[in-house]
């Protein structure tokens, strides 16, 4: 039998073996029933040892190609395969072709991620006339173009054609010292090489999840927080379960039972104007949770898409600001600050994290497309991104402001709410018995749109809520959408009452 | 001692002991001092090899929690570490921390993507006055920067805020329309909702991996092809076995019989100037091809990132113009046309597929980059893509030409190679006895590089081979590099002589 081994090449000599013969018999050098050589003579003809051609023939065995049974040895499978396929082998034109199972096709894990709020709310932002306190981007329309105009136009023309060229996956060098600026005056010191540049941080959320997760692990989650993260967690096949929350962040004193029984590989926290709920981590919390992380050799991954974002009061250092020890991860982007749909943000951690990452950012879309990380940088280098900031910021509390009083003003009953110190939303309570989705419902075809609170639970939510953007729509539309929220409310409050008032006397208990 | 193992768990043996034991150390049941059970006793008590055993001391001890003497065994290391944790449940600032055991914490499937090759290409790339014949790109510096100069500044003119804002995760919806006239070209008939767009082919890859193949599911690709598609699958947990190639592309023939044994989920095939052995598949293969997956319900995800290089010849339909029951999922891109650097690829498929993949891209990354597609987007309407490509291709002609010819008066000792009527890359076959990697290093220090060919191989390779681009490299650079590779190519020969002296005389058969 003609084998051919390569003892130079990485394949095990057993497979090297099993291929070859597996070539032969698809080939149809070795016909079905043909006996196979006994195997330790295969051995000695290969000067290999007998357990490697054993493994090889079980390779067979285990591929349907061969079967053995005592006293015979091994040898080719009988089967259809050379005279069907060889006579007739594909189909005739007019056969009837049926159509694909699709569903039965999709992985698990596909049909793990089903989630399409975000889809949805993208969708909606489509429909003139909308109010959107669904959004979840910053003040629209102050961005300067003019100086993005002018930037786009000097990049090109200093970079030339390497402005369209391939870079590294880790990113655009340049602008990875960029960033690190940014990340020092947020008291992060961290260098460019421990920084790799991503598309957005919903793709550091997407490769975090494949990097640390597998099927069956556990990941806290702060209870409300960003429902894509837990959609993206789960869709890991990892089990998301929620840490309750105060106006202080993170229950640090119930995370340390629930470190002690689920033994979760990540903790995944927005410290700083928490989303949905706009808490601000408190000092002493943010020390107890790196405390535990470290006790328990958890990772901590560390969402700060808001950060800057602040109006009033003074910053909290981050948590990898805080960190002495490496457990965390560190994301954060440019999509809040300015132009979201450019798509970058990017990731700090140890070496041996950012390897990883690298890796796997390499084969998930090879690199960040070029021209906006130029771009992003000069505007860094130019002091363009902190001017634009000052202005934001102002704009951004104003419109809290707006539509702090206009709810006040509104007198909407049973509805109440937070007073953030910056970020973008107003997380708001309304009362146990008005349906969400009707609310929602009632309110789009009054024309202005909200997130329901139930989306941010991981689990059973402990309250009934609705989350408002205040910073995508301007003043006027923020007082308007808060008229037509408040009539959508009134409605659904009549509708509510008088479905009470049914339901009690018609409907017995749904079992 | 009182430690559970779970045999069907995926964590080795190992490491669910010394978990088991860290767990005690740190819940403080096993106090600072106290003696571990000798080697031998606890792998009687467990059922387990003596060696498991020790391996879980070993990483015990490399994460300092314990410590061994000779002649006194193993035991818990004396440390503040409990106290300190057990009183308050906080770590004290001054207690030392182990350091994070990262290997652990990673997921077996991102340890199951340690391949490094495409980020060394990158890497090496970046060395200036290496001469490339490893490259994948299209004859750079000729793409018109005056052009995109006054793209760039008219879009952002044109679309203002909206340039910079979220799009649909689907892509924008202009440039979908665009890129299926660019389609209609190659006979395919597709329409604006079964096309996404996608941040470069390498996305559609993965993303495909993703939404089709769970653990122990068959992937098919052709033997040589695109290194990068099958670490993808293999990173999704798929088998995937190789279909061998001649110069009409797959072995349909073959195909029949590995289909009916394997049972694929996927064929994945570059029915075009193959990545990387230039050849175009048949007309009758590309039937054959179709035929068998229709019979089998299995899905062909076909790559055609090269179809519009063509220099020569007449070109055939890509297979998605033949599909007449969907079974295509058709991915192409920008990347190897025009701006490689911008990231934007596109996939065709029915209607239930394309909607996996708009999920599926939302939680990967929210939508690609925008304003590149704006660019693209202008690009095909003004007909300044297919005005390049008649320069691009008559350049890249001209350059593999140039490299047929240097090849040719070089007359290297036994090297042969192909003549593709486009694409990218001559496929060379090399005598048997000439080690790639040996030539490579050689190379690298002569000022050139290539990609071995075994890269190219899922398994063992069938022959020996390495791939040169003519592309990326200025003909005068060719020139030069065949020179290059001509004097690396001598070297190794003389060396290897050498080796084979001595290997003869010296070396045994390997056992």
């Amino acid at each position: 039998m003609n084998i051919q081994l390569d003892r130079t090449s990485t394949t095990p000599i057993y497979l090297q073996i099993s291929n070859n013969i597996r070539d032969m018999i698809l080939a149809g050098t070795l016909a079905a029933g043909t006996r196979l050589p006994p195997e330790r003579k295969l051995a000695e003809q290969l000067q290999v040892n007998r357990s490697t051609v054993l493994n090889a023939y079980r390779e067979l065995k285990a591929n349907n190609l061969a079967d053995s049974h005592i006293g015979q040895g091994t040898s080719v499978i009988e089967g259809k395969l050379d005279g069907a396929f060889k006579q007739e082998g594909m189909a005739d034109e007019n056969t009837p072709i049926p159509s694909m199972p699709w569903e039965q096709i999709f992985s698990e894990s596909s049909l793990r991620s089903q989630d399409t709020t975000v889809r949805d709310l993208l969708r909606l932002s489509g429909n003139s006339g909308m109010i959107l306190f669904a959004a979840g981007v910053t003040v629209p329309g102050i961005d300067s173009l003019d100086a993005l105009q002018r930037i786009q136009t000097e990049v090109l023309r200093q970079y030339g054609h390497t402005a369209v060229q391939h870079i590294p996956s880790e990113g655009f060098y340049p602008l990875r010292e960029s960033i690190c600026t940014l990340m020092h005056e947020r008291g992060i010191c961290a260098n460019a090489e421990d920084t790799v540049v991503l598309s957005g941080s919903q793709q550091g959320l997407d490769l975090a999840a494949r990097i640390f997760l597998d099927p069956g692990d556990v990941v806290l989650v702060e209870e409300p927080s960003f429902f894509s993260a837990f959609h993206i967690f789960r869709a890991a096949g990892a089990r998301v379960i929620g840490v309750p929350t105060d106006r202080d962040g993170m229950r640090t004193d119930i995370l340390a039972g629930l470190l002690e029984r689920y033994k979760p590989k990540l903790i995944y926290t927005i410290p700083d104007f928490q989303n949905p709920a706009g808490f601000v981590m408190s000092l002493e919390r943010r020390k107890n949770l790196l405390s535990l992380a470290y006790k328990h050799q958890t990772v901590i991954l560390e969402d700060d898409p808001y950060g800057r974002l602040r109006y009033e009061g003074n910053s909290l250092p981050p948590l990898k600001a805080l960190d002495k020890f490496g457990h965390v991860v560190y994301l954060s982007t440019f999509s809040k600050l300015l132009f979201p749909g450019f798509r970058v943000g990017w990731l700090t951690a140890p070496q041996a994290v950012i390897h990883r990452f690298v890796l796997l950012k390499q084969m998930a879309d090879l690199h960040t497309s070029s021209l906006p990380q130029l771009i992003f940088d000069r505007f860094i280098r130019e002091g363009l991104l902190e001017k634009h900031l000052v202005i934001a910021n102002g704009e951004n509390c104003r419109r809290r402001d707006t539509m702090l009083e206009a709810l006040h003003s509104a007198e909407i009953e049973g509805l109440n709410w937070n007073t953030p110190e910056g970020g973008l939303y107003l997380w708001c309570r309304i009362p146990g018995n008005i349906l969400q989705a009707r609310l929602l419902t009632r309110s789009v075809e009054n024309g202005v749109s909200f997130v329901p609170g139930n989306t941010f639970f991981p689990g059973t939510p402990s309250g009934n809520y609705i989350r408002l953007n205040f910073t995508y729509p301007a003043p006027e539309q923020i007082v308007e959408g808060v008229k037509r929220l408040s009539g959508a409310w009134e409605d659904v409050l009549k509708e509510q009452k008088r479905y009470t008032a049914v339901s009690k006397s018609e409907l017995g208990p749904i079992v």
